[in-house]
């Protein structure tokens, strides 16, 4: 059964009991008309969308390069993806209808399901053969959307970005309770697994993504950040959930304490260049292959490498623009264009990459330890995966 | 040693603690004047507040009644309190200095610390002498904290509100963050605990918690919601953390089930008379002696039992007067003066605090299968403590 199939079927089965719902607390506000707002967006909201099927080539993982390596990753783990996709549907169901429709606008619109691949492969890697890591997988899914949810929660001063994210469909309120609500299942669904090792794994990278964004705040807008704070903004925001991702393979394959840190480690430098290839992407054209925007990033002053490389290698002229722009966010038209050329200069773009690269080479090599296997190869590929998006 | 004294050294400590900072997250907004906004506000902020000094009096534990009842339960369960403060305190740390400048603001300024101290009255209650009952009493008052961060999160729509909650000082982003750290802690905090149990009962409430607050905004500014949606509600927001803060109770001392569900239907009951007596305070004379302002409910079109009786109750006339001022929210100065004058016609706010009474009553039975204490009386004493807020 194709993955888009098996997740249409899923969604079928939901969107029944949605329906039906639990006396007092089943009624939608779209479907009973209460607030006309959401009903007027429902064709943008459809939770009918399916989860993209993917052409799996198995047989390739041995050789992974870009999207390939992704691909020949959902191969291997086909079956517990699927499972794993049920298990989401399942556990973002709710007596309150918004919260699986909000929900859905993030969790089913697509996504490559990266965080709980790397779960799903991780203990397979280290030879577990139960099913616990499906839940698992699931619950770092779930705490990555949460995340989106409450990242995309504007401001009062960033109210004219006007994005297409969930809070511009639904409101900040929305966003930040159904993120809560997402938060508080990934924890339930721990508590389910019942190993406190896993617990401590997955709650304390919680607390560190938060610490991570809280940072990424402090430090926005602010051109005299260090290169150090920006590490810790990222390692903090996006790392820490794939170093906890990967060790938790570890853990239900009850596999010895080195195989968990070498896990941690390969997540953790995995994370770091996934979010610089990222940053990178903001300020390339590559990005609207992706189908995003060029300088989101630029627009809302984010403090990340390719801006640093730049402000810092700059003359006095340059750093002037720079704080004129991300500082002051006086920005015109021409700015973004003269932002990238500066960035160009400095070869900005180019030796972020370079970092990402460096890192990936460290997530590899934190594998050295692990025996040959299809899901180890698929690993490495998931490496190259991430530092192919920035070409 | 005075509880206010306790919190104030807790408080120095911390300060120092914050300063010194981890080499790269040390660095805070306010103190290294990155975003002025905030460096402007300190004053607002000043996370050096101390907890107010209760004047405790044990003996009177006896006969509480109102405000001396809660008196009476400080002073039973002091030294847990000041020890749950410290955790408290010393919890909220991070290398990142904002997030306990924005807690500060919440959980150091004053609070009555209610939720907490139900946990550690019951554990005591049941004869428990260990010292687990701090811990969760601390994750309890983290939880509350970030639903209380979460709840004041505006809307595009409220942003003329303007109150002094902690997102009009920090703004949504900073709130929403820090909110989703306190929940991340708390956690942690259980997982320190140990007991799968104690994580099942807390992490069920953290999710329905959101739940209820996600309906709330879905029967916002509907006049045709039910008595029983507006139960539902209450009971997810208000009610289950206070059922899971003394349910633990009875988990950590180790006593059988039904002593855990009598003591979680005293929780449950006496949350939802809470906050039967809140949503009526909002439209009472009384709230100004409380330092709130009368109305904020109805300026939100928040849906509570007060207005759903006044509507329910009134004729076609005083209908269209509730869904003009409700859900097309159209408030002129004269309106909240008439919704008063038609809820005291139709006897709203009485028959509201009528429904807590009735509430506290269950409450209170649900204890009577427990030998009489002094602990079980303060329990007793925190019911009338909660109604009397009304009068």
């Amino acid at each position: 059964m194709a993955l888009g199939m098996a997740w249409g079927m899923a969604w079928g089965m939901v969107q029944g009991r949605v329906r039906k719902g639990r006396a007092g607390l089943g009624r939608s506000a779209c479907w009973a008309g209460a607030r006309p707002v959401w009903c007027a967006r429902q064709q943008e909201v459809n939770p009918r969308v399916s989860f993209p099927a993917v052409q799996t080539r198995a047989d390739q993982a041995s050789a992974p390069n870009g999207e390939d390596a992704l691909t020949a990753l959902v191969g291997l783990v086909r079956e517990d993806l699927e499972a794993c996709n049920r298990q989401i549907v399942e556990r973002m169901q709710s007596p309150v209808a918004l919260i699986p429709q909000l929900a859905a606008h993030l969790i089913a619109a697509g996504g490559k399901r990266l965080r709980p691949l790397l779960t799903l492969a991780a203990a397979r890697m280290c030879g577990y053969r139960g099913d616990r890591h499906v839940r698992l997988a699931a619950c770092v899914e779930f705490i990555h959307t949460a995340t989106l949810l409450h990242d995309d929660v504007v401001d009062e001063s960033d109210l004219r970005r006007g994005r297409a994210s969930a809070n511009a469909v639904f409101g900040n309120q929305a966003s930040v309770l159904v993120g809560d609500f997402l938060f508080a299942r990934s924890f339930e669904l721990m508590v389910e697994d019942g190993s406190l090792e896993v617990l401590r794994i997955l709650c304390g990278a919680s607390a560190t993504i938060a610490e991570g964004e809280v940072l990424q705040l402090v430090i926005q807008n602010d051109t005299s950040s260090t290169e150090e704070q920006y590490l810790d903004v990222i390692e903090g925001k996006t790392a820490a959930l794939f170093a906890a991702a990967t060790r938790v393979g570890a853990v239900v394959a009850d596999r010895p304490v080195a195989e968990a840190e070498a896990l941690d480690a390969y997540g953790r430098n995995l994370g770091i260049a996934f979010q610089l290839v990222d940053d990178a992407l903001d300020y390339s054209a590559q990005q609207e292959k992706l189908g995003k925007t060029v300088g989101d990033d630029f627009r809302e002053g984010k403090i990340t490498l390719p801006v640093l490389l730049a402000f810092q290698r700059g003359d006095e002229a340059e750093k002037v623009f720079w704080r004129r722009v991300l500082e002051e966010k006086q920005q015109e038209e021409a700015d973004l264009p003269h932002a990238l050329a500066l960035m160009q200069k400095h070869q900005a773009f180019t030796d972020t990459i370079g970092r990402a690269r460096m890192y990936g080479d460290k997530a590899i090599a934190a594998l050295d330890g692990f025996p040959d296997n299809a899901e180890k190869r698929a690993l490495v590929g998931v490496v190259e995966f991430c530092i192919a998006r920035a070409h």
